[in-house]
């Protein structure tokens, strides 16, 4: 069966000849070397000085920077430059000249979520996660707010198959001097879907497949599902209920709840197939594009590691995909439920 | 550095952080299980009957057929319906029914490129790789002309890395419905080139590239580049120097000349990294689109498999290379002289 993605003009060939099941998938998982971890705390000297860190002093949180001659200890989460950063941010001299975009300006870090070296989104504490999310949030608004930064990308890779360094918990954050292709072309389309219908494209979507065989699971400002087109086994997608552009300006109670989807979720697809490498990525409007606020629903998008795109999918952008998303989603529908029950 | 495709909307970062050369990507090749091989001589019948294959009899080189219940023996390349088909042929009755899009119609093919297991292009003699081409046209041709086929993609998984389940020497041939994403775009990028300079816009950059440090390799029909936007370590794209704009109706001379193409190009990025994974896929025109014979150029992309695509890769559909095309040329260029004085 053929489907095509809700926005983009991404096709996905359904396969289903093999008669997969998506717990079909599950493998030993590879290890990385036991090396010395440079993210686990007391070697803070092995990374830049953070940006930007969390710790309690005298009781309270607290929001910290590291400097050339000092580390901080004690932190609960701490976000460095990558030692070897893609983007870099321009000197003042190369502001002054604008070489524009062929120099690839920017930042590149590293979150590293936890002190726990195995505190991962699937098994970490809630309270934990919500450290991570309210970093992502703080580094997000500082980064966007950079005259040369037009995207901010959250992603996280995890497990060594789905290209991950470092087994220590961490994201990574690139800011970049120009809309990416996906984030362009979704903003296209649901600009287009604004002006002809008047609504968000992506709402529709949610109210859609909430009520869909493809819902996975949702809680007050939260619903999970398996998107129509998914191109990965067991892929979903994580959209907040209310109609908002970006996660920069979520509330309280709004954090703690992603915090909680992204622990249920990810913890019903660690149970599913024993720890599976998998990447996700947030789908954000961009910071300095306004009328976008009204057409643009900030997501996120988890593709578990379970194929390999290969000739077919590299050569023509057509994707096989050998699971059902209604097969992933029944699967990890009830993996949530148990999830959510362990936790209390 | 920030670098743009010729023609896609396609942007890749050249990472030069890590200064990584070529050869740092060298590792032990993963092996696949011994099993038994259901590709290899005197397992015919594991497969269904051959829809075409090369013997040799009385001398002479005849094209046959298995049926049901007879397998030829003694051939020299074999091509055999993929047993878990990602697109199939619609029965009379869809046909009749016209049900389009949704369902994915077309052929799914495996072509045994040898008798011998491990004769893979990076190793093969020459006059092996000539009925590789060979078959690659005539089934090029025959699935084209069906009514349903709108394009028909060729391409190799080399490694488990790279996607391919089986180790035996074999390509894949897919039939599909609709003119994939990636041959779309280019089609509609060098129409409008055509539209608006009046000539061919991968002859001019097959010129320019011949003349730049990306050049690899050439022939007097086949010209080798790294391209400028490389999105992979050791990417090289090989272009028949004649417009042309699909391998259907090469000359014996030329398929000589691709064969032995293929054999040094492949040869060298097997001799540098110890036998990489590696992808390729041919970009062809369209058999019934008349009008792209005028701007298109036919040609093979080889993505060797040497790096991860990640969160960043998945969820934005930009790319990281950390190593310059520049310096990929280099290195293969090396590397091809040397297999070239091998072949003798």
């Amino acid at each position: 069966m053929l489907r095509k993605d809700y926005l983009l003009d991404r096709w996905v060939v359904i396969a289903t000849s093999r008669k997969r099941r998506p717990t079909d998938f599950v493998k030993k998982p590879v290890e990385t070397k036991a090396k010395v971890c440079p993210l686990c705390p007391g070697r803070e000297r092995m990374t830049p000085p953070a940006v930007l860190l969390y710790k309690i002093s005298d009781g309270r949180l607290v929001k910290e920077k590291d400097s050339d001659g000092f580390r901080h200890k004690d932190w609960l989460v701490r976000c460095v430059p990558n030692l070897y950063p893609a983007f870099t941010p321009p000197t003042r001299d190369d502001v002054r000249r604008k070489r524009g975009l062929s120099e690839a300006w920017g930042h590149h870090e590293v979150l590293i979520e936890s002190p726990n070296h195995d505190e991962h989104p699937g098994n970490a504490r809630v309270s934990q996660l919500i450290h991570v999310v309210n970093a992502y949030i703080d580094r997000l608004k500082t980064l966007s707010a950079k005259p040369y930064v037009e995207y901010v990308s959250i992603f996280r890779n995890h497990g060594v198959d789905a290209g991950a360094s470092l087994s220590h918990a961490h994201s990574q954050i690139i800011a970049m001097p120009f809309v990416p292709t996906t984030v362009k072309a979704e903003l296209k389309a649901s600009r287009i879907s604004y002006r002809k219908n008047g609504g968000c494209v992506f709402c529709d979507i949610i109210e859609r497949e909430r009520r869909s065989e493809r819902f996975i699971w949702e809680n007050q400002s939260f619903v999970v599902f398996a998107p129509w087109a998914s191109v990965h086994p067991l892929e979903f997608w994580i959209f907040p209920k209310k109609h908002v552009s970006t996660p920069a300006k979520m509330r309280k109670k709004e954090v703690e709840a992603f915090a909680k989807t992204l622990r249920i979720c990810l913890g019903a697809l660690k149970t599913l197939v024993n720890n599976p490498a998998y990447n996700y990525g947030f789908h954000i409007a961009p910071a300095k594009d306004a009328e976008a606020k009204k057409y643009y629903h900030w997501h996120l998008e988890v593709y578990p590691k379970l194929a390999i795109w290969a000739g077919f999918e590299k050569s023509t952008g057509v994707y096989i995909n050998t699971v059902p998303p209604e097969d992933s989603a029944e699967e990890l529908r009830k993996a949530a439920v148990k999830e959510e029950k362990k936790l209390g």
